[in-house]
């Protein structure tokens, strides 16, 4: 070879090498979740408590003003997070651990196996909750399956020392860092000692271990901001108090997570997420499809899209949309494939990132809820469009379950022992009907932003009623929903699915 | 050593080697399981079906004219036949397949599992529906996980050679073999093209295959014996005379095994049982907690045992107790193990072995049932002692489901006909009774077998209403029920369980 094609081809390998770096550079994700959080958040205008990390992160991104989780409990939530499929599409129809015993169906390609299969290392960090193992893989992982919930979900110092262990691999891959809080998730049915939202877990008091990186926050409960679903009451104040104590703690380890990715050289380079699984754990809360059970806080922070960092956005968010959305950043398309028969699976949700250039006319979306323990069954169909959410309640003449980590909060035996004595409960709701919903509730939530006056039933909103009936409807059959024809008729699967009625004419 | 000795050593040796042949001869088992499978027998009374080989088998054992399902649904009850516990407590809480998607808890030491490990050899042929694999091992198995159904629980010739080829081992340990058959389930739902029973499959018509072994009966409708809780319509005898073709097939696929088990030399060291897994598919059969829905056919032929061979035994029988009466035979003891927490397993079957000697006084039995489709949801507790029958709807405000399977059975489809159009329905129900039932039904079977009268209101059994309930808690709380305290109160785990009222006040 003659030296000037010698150099021509060195200088043709140099810029090959630049375009690889530079025309498509390594692009990482990270995934924040709380633990049964809200908006107790400066950047949602809760001017009570103090979240100057969430808040920085959301200056740098954008903050979507409705997005909703697709399911309000905590297994079903994170498995419809991670598959971008509703609970009834996944099978993870309730809480995973014993008795409740849900598993997402074999068959699921989950986010983090169709990244791995994409080249994209995956580690997660914190409460998994999901299961069977080998469709939700990750290939770096400290969670309740090998280690102390509290350890790797609240202890902010052991979660940064492990975010900081899988940043420092050698792996060129590029990766997806799923950091699930356990905070601020209630603390009183599992470890009452450490107080009712586990506020004093590592606090350094006597007893309660010490996590150094925390800097305590402790709010007098006069001072919370009482959500309007939510009772106020001084036993619902101190819990919110204690609340806004562990958000504190999830919003220190934010910071620490965030630290550690600027340090490690890909904070540039790296799609921050944040939001949480379901509602708050109070009445009319998790477990609730209500959009006071639903509505989720979610923080979009992209370092390529600065144009919009800090703005609001009104458009319609899913958490069926992060699997679409991680899926688009990393540029890797969704497989063909079914979990049962010919059915082939569909996304319903989408990718984000448009948001992230400019405002979308985004107005709809879909929950589904069956289980959450496994004797509380009370499923539940809703969509929201624009202002009007739409409830299909299929259990409807059986009272609505109370699980048993709300049962024993302070707030809810406060309202229960109100409500029995007769005493006022400073709620919105009565508990009876809270117990017993109408099959269909529809509200408008621009005019009846608590929820109270059910629409369903009124002609004038008739039109209303069946337009979102018709698209829930819809969307339930685009998704596989065995509850589909319930509960006023029977799914008939021999030969095209069909719903035959059983009870009509009776 | 002195020649004397010598002979004195071997003479104990052979001593010894013939009191381990005499004097613990191996013993084996034969569990003979149909599919819906009802009193459709010969030694049940029933005149107009032919049923040789089960009549043949009933000669060499005991009848038990009292046996009951725990739980009248497929899964839950192999489930709960083959761990000792009921579907509460071993996780089987309804279907296995696709979208039900129920399993056992991993921590369940099931029969198959236990006689593994205490050197007895399981074989499986036919029907499994139930997992996971590692709670439910099996050495030998051909089920629908490796192999076609209709061939491993339906085709007897197949089935004659698999148990040949499980006998001819030359594995010299006892054995436990597990014949599933998938006759006399309905067909209509799965493979109508060969009836709605499949009782043209293998028959040698054009395109049904054939079965060598099979020498089909034919009923005519106006000839089969209607059970008293099944409309008497032309629609349901004729589903009745496809069943008793059905049931012809096992009969002669049970004289087929029972041959080859003599073939083999087995005859005189098996315990040959048969029963069935859940009522029959008709309205008030399976998934039904009536009496109706879950009285079994079991025959239980002990070579040891010819006392009472040929007779009829009253005593109370549940298939809970199967797995008892198994390890008993193979004097196998049920080890101390836990679930979940620190609560010990206990099973609350009996053996019933001594039932082989001598009447037993036992007229108690239990049965429990929460889904059967995933979105069947209608849990139920059930006690039977004595007479009295005591059945506890849980989700007694929603109508009782209809399963697939049965919705597209020409029993029912004329029944729903019927109902509409208001012509006579020839049935001792209303569809609507039928779907709307009370919260506590309490029936006296010897004066009202039709369970039409429910005598829980009526204040003159009072005492008698007491007393079952009273039964059914304790035996709830002895099994870990997590639906012990519904639908009134919250099952509060975090202590010692309790359970804490919610609606009683308001």
């Amino acid at each position: 070879m003659r030296p000037r094609a010698l150099l021509l081809l060195l200088l043709l390998l140099l810029l090959l090498g630049a375009l690889r770096s530079g025309g498509s550079p390594a692009r990482n994700v990270l995934l924040l979740l709380a633990d049964d959080g809200g908006f107790e958040i400066g950047a949602y205008n809760n001017s009570a408590i103090r979240t100057p990390n969430l808040d920085a992160l959301a200056r740098r991104g954008l903050v979507f003003q409705n997005a909703f989780t697709s399911v309000s409990s905590c297994s079903p939530s994170r498995a419809s997070i991670l598959t971008g499929l509703p609970q009834h599409q996944n099978g993870m129809y309730g809480l995973h651990q014993d008795v409740h015993h849900f598993n997402s169906f074999d068959g699921v390609r989950s986010l983090p196996l169709l990244l791995s299969q994409a080249g994209v290392r995956t580690g997660i960090i914190g409460k998994k909750h999901v299961g069977p193992g080998a469709v939700y893989p990750f290939d770096f992982a400290y969670t309740e399956e090998n280690s102390s919930v509290l350890q790797v979900g609240r202890n902010i110092t052991r979660i940064k020392a492990l975010v900081r262990r899988f940043l420092q691999s050698q792996d060129e891959r590029p990766f997806f860092l799923y950091v699930a809080f356990h905070d601020p998730h209630r603390c009183g049915h599992s470890q009452p000692q450490y107080g009712p939202f586990c506020e004093r877990f590592g606090n350094g008091e006597s007893g309660m271990g010490w996590i150094p990186d925390w800097k305590p926050q402790i709010y007098r409960p006069e001072r919370v901001q009482v959500p309007a679903f939510v009772p106020d009451t001084p036993a619902a104040r101190a819990d919110l108090a204690a609340q806004y104590t562990t958000i504190g703690r999830m919003d220190q380890g934010i910071g620490l997570v965030l630290q550690e990715l600027r340090r490690a050289g890909f904070l540039n380079s790296t799609l921050v997420i944040y939001t949480s699984d379901n509602g708050i754990p109070f009445p009319g809360g998790r477990t609730n499809l209500y959009r006071s059970g639903t509505a989720e806080p979610l923080l979009l922070s992209s370092p390529e899209h600065p144009r919009r960092w800090g703005q609001l956005s009104p458009a319609f968010a899913s958490l069926l949309d992060l699997t679409p959305t991680i899926l688009d950043w990393f540029s890797i398309p969704y497989p063909a494939y079914s979990i049962f028969g010919s059915r082939q699976v569909q996304l319903t949700g989408k990718s984000l990132l448009p948001a992230l250039e400019s405002e979308q006319p985004w107005a709809t979306a879909f929950s589904s809820q069956s289980h959450h323990e496994v004797t509380m069954y009370y499923p539940m169909r809703a969509v929201q469009h624009g202002p009007f959410r739409l409830i299909h309640n299929l259990n409807y003449k059986m009272p609505f379950p109370i699980d048993q980590d709300l049962y024993v909060s302070p707030t809810f035996q406060d309202l229960l022992n109100r409500s029995r004595a007769g005493r006022p409960t400073h709620w919105h709701r009565s508990l009876r009907r809270y117990y017993y919903r109408e099959r269909w509730e529809l509200f408008d939530c621009s005019r009846d932003p608590g929820e109270g006056q059910n629409l369903a039933p009124d002609p004038r909103y008739g039109h209303t009623l069946q337009q979102l009936r018709a698209m829930l409807l819809k969307w339930q059959w685009d998704t596989g929903d065995p509850w589909v024809c319930a509960p006023d008729a029977v799914l008939e699967q021999r030969l095209s699915p069909q719903c035959q009625p059983l009870h009509n004419e009776l």
